[in-house]
């Protein structure tokens, strides 16, 4: 909603930008990388000059490159805009799953540097720990190159009151002041947002849901989870509740003993964790002796007991994609987590199920995809989240448009840079 | 989105009105029936003399009632204002089912005039008895009465092409110009709109739905399928599909054969008269020997079959709606068509099964409620489907604001009204 402020007019040689030319074409390009002014115009629906002005300006503070390109049939030359990854940093937090993990990422979310800790098993993560993984991707930076950092991205799993306290099962956190001790210790704004929204605006911003309206995207982790994607939009439900599948049941004979307490959640037949510990009691082995990837080695290899348990993973998923796909019509479903390694395995018996279970009108242009995003999504996808609420705030928009050093980035980011696992 | 004619100003007395104006006053008083000036001024936004004049306008006009009350503390009298439920008529059509329904109603879906015809099994539907109903539904109207009737609203199962054709089963209809003949016989606009749409808007605007942002409308009748609202609007899908939850497995083992050729979809199992067909197969009867009311009325006498059929079929619902609650996260889901009359028996046995299968945190809020719009859904449907339409085009909202009558029209309907099933 424009506000007396967000439409306040900027001075740039004499010519007037107004915020909202900035944030219309900076989105855009977010979105479709590499325009003409002409298709700029167009789309955004401002006038010629207005366009002219304020790609001038983007340009000359480095936020824009001006990527020319003759055509090839008449020589002229045509110019073509792209967005300046490099013009920005944000660090990016990502607390779900089994070890914690931090990252400088430019503007596209790709990862300039990066630091993960694994958590300890049962033990509450203190917060500090927090606050020194931010530090760690940080300190090599110069001067000039932190002024480049613009907002801490955090993605995080369970609840999130409306104060910032954080309470997640995973982190061992009950109400725990995260956002009150980020904005105390760092001079960045601090935009959050939960893993499940996280990851389908990763796939819609950068992934492949880029040009879907209505997508679904199911990962497979610690637990189970759904992002849905309605008219571009990301569906919350009524309490920000929605896309619980993995506490939906689909083999109604199941035993398994669900985190939640309850008796045969797709979660605790589908998990990756979940697949280890079926595959070590049908092997008659120790809880614990396998780890998800070793009884996916086993699958390939042909273990029948290997292939029986992600036989029954993949029908119970498949069950849910069913149900989900038939009451959402979705064009694409991404699968992401452990289903991204598990796809030679786990895709063909899904596929089947789904097309044993479902309508073929409801499957007749739905396409089913392993995620490109990877291990990293949500890194990517709070990058996306700090880009798009930057631009929301005129005094973020101008921190975007400070000049860029001359220096190239990516240089000074190949000494910097380093991966750490402790 | 307003176009140059749409915020076209009117002169009455002297005084400009914008259409703009009168769309959001009467879609407001449309939503919340009954409210004050200040009221109408603070929800719009709009200055207060533009709503003075507007209202001054619509009560000038008979579209508005100024019911004015006097407060018992101060003795002072205070202004509310309400729609005039009978400024206008629509003609509802209701294709899905057994039976076309045509109607003539009020503004708010109140049904003045009725007129019902049964199809033949399997035999296709001529086209002119559509035209014949509608000309039931108005032949007794004198010529004031004749003015008053503003549009026709469709309420239509199967598919509809972009010209306006209608494919659908149970019609027997493939390709059929339904829009075009309508058009062509009446000098009406026409409003068309699926079922599931239709229903869930109905919920929205007239029924339990009518505060909630989140919500799911699921109806059993010859099929059953599910309209989703997700904040406050209609769920479509990427081609229109969304909802087909009637021919999701939600057990495994079930052999009923569906209409669809699959087995073990839920409405092979849950359906009205698929619950018939069931106890005639128990029961050893021939097909076709009982109706759905006929087993409903046997499982409240305690017949062990009818309840057995009954308990089937709600396991079966019920896993569905446990499914779409947690996927979805409503505030309230409604139930309708044969699940209305079979709420005692069915309602407890779906509430445990939804119980059984969903984590307790998915059903901290959400209300289950049978619908309180009755087999009349679709005709109110359309009338708020016609309502909200006319409030879209400049010209139809000047033929809504054609002053009103003198004589009360409900007076006029009560000799003229009927209802008829052929």
């Amino acid at each position: 909603m424009p506000t007396a402020d967000r439409i306040a007019l900027r001075r740039n040689s004499g010519v007037k930008i107004a915020d909202q030319w900035l944030r219309q074409i900076l989105s855009l390009l977010y979105q479709r990388r590499n325009l003409s002014r002409i298709e700029i115009i167009e789309t955004t629906g401002l006038n010629a000059a207005s366009v002219s002005h304020a790609l001038r300006y983007l340009v000359s503070k480095g936020v824009l490159h001006n990527a020319g390109e003759c055509d090839a049939g008449t020589g002229r030359r045509r110019e073509r805009f792209t967005l300046n990854a490099e013009a920005g940093y944000f660090v990016a937090l990502d607390l779900e799953g089994d070890r914690l993990r931090f990252a400088l990422t430019n503007f596209l979310g790709d990862v300039r540097c990066r630091w993960e800790e694994c958590l300890e098993f049962r033990q509450p993560l203190a917060l500090d720990k927090v606050v020194l993984g931010i530090g760690k991707v940080t300190r090599d930076l110069d001067r000039s190159q932190l002024s480049r950092v613009l907002a801490v991205g955090v993605s995080y799993p369970g609840l999130l009151d409306p104060d910032g306290n954080l309470s997640a099962v995973n982190l061992g956190w009950n109400k725990i002041p995260l956002l009150a001790v980020l904005k105390e210790a760092f001079p960045w704004p601090v935009f959050m947002e939960r893993d499940k929204e996280t990851c389908i605006h990763a796939e819609s911003w950068l992934g492949a849901a880029q040009k879907c309206s209505n997508a679904l995207f199911l990962i497979a982790e610690g637990g189970i989870g759904m992002g849905i994607l309605v008219d571009r939009h990301h569906v919350m439900g009524t309490r920000g509740f929605s896309g619980e599948i993995g506490h939906c049941k689909f083999l109604p004979d199941a035993e398994d003993l669900c985190n939640c307490g309850q008796k045969g959640c797709l979660e605790a037949i589908a998990s990756g964790v979940n697949i280890a510990r079926q595959y070590a009691e049908r092997a008659g082995a120790e809880p614990g002796s396998f780890r998800f990837v070793d009884v996916l080695e086993k699958a390939r290899r042909g273990d029948s007991i290997a292939l029986a348990v992600f036989e029954l993973a993949g029908r119970a998923l498949g069950s849910a994609l069913s149900t989900a796909i038939s009451l959402l019509d979705p064009e694409i479903v991404i699968l992401g987590g452990d289903l991204i390694a598990a796809e030679d395995v786990m895709l063909p018996i899904l596929w089947d199920q789904i097309q044993l279970q479902t309508q073929p009108r409801s499957l007749e242009v739905v396409k089913i995809v392993v995620s490109g995003l990877g291990l990293d999504i949500r890194l990517k996808g709070t990058a996306s989240l700090a880009f798009r609420n930057m631009l929301e705030a005129p005094e973020l928009i101008q921190r975007m448009c400070v000049p860029v050093r001359e220096t190239a980035p990516e240089a000074a980011w190949a000494v910097g840079g380093r991966t750490a696992v402790e």
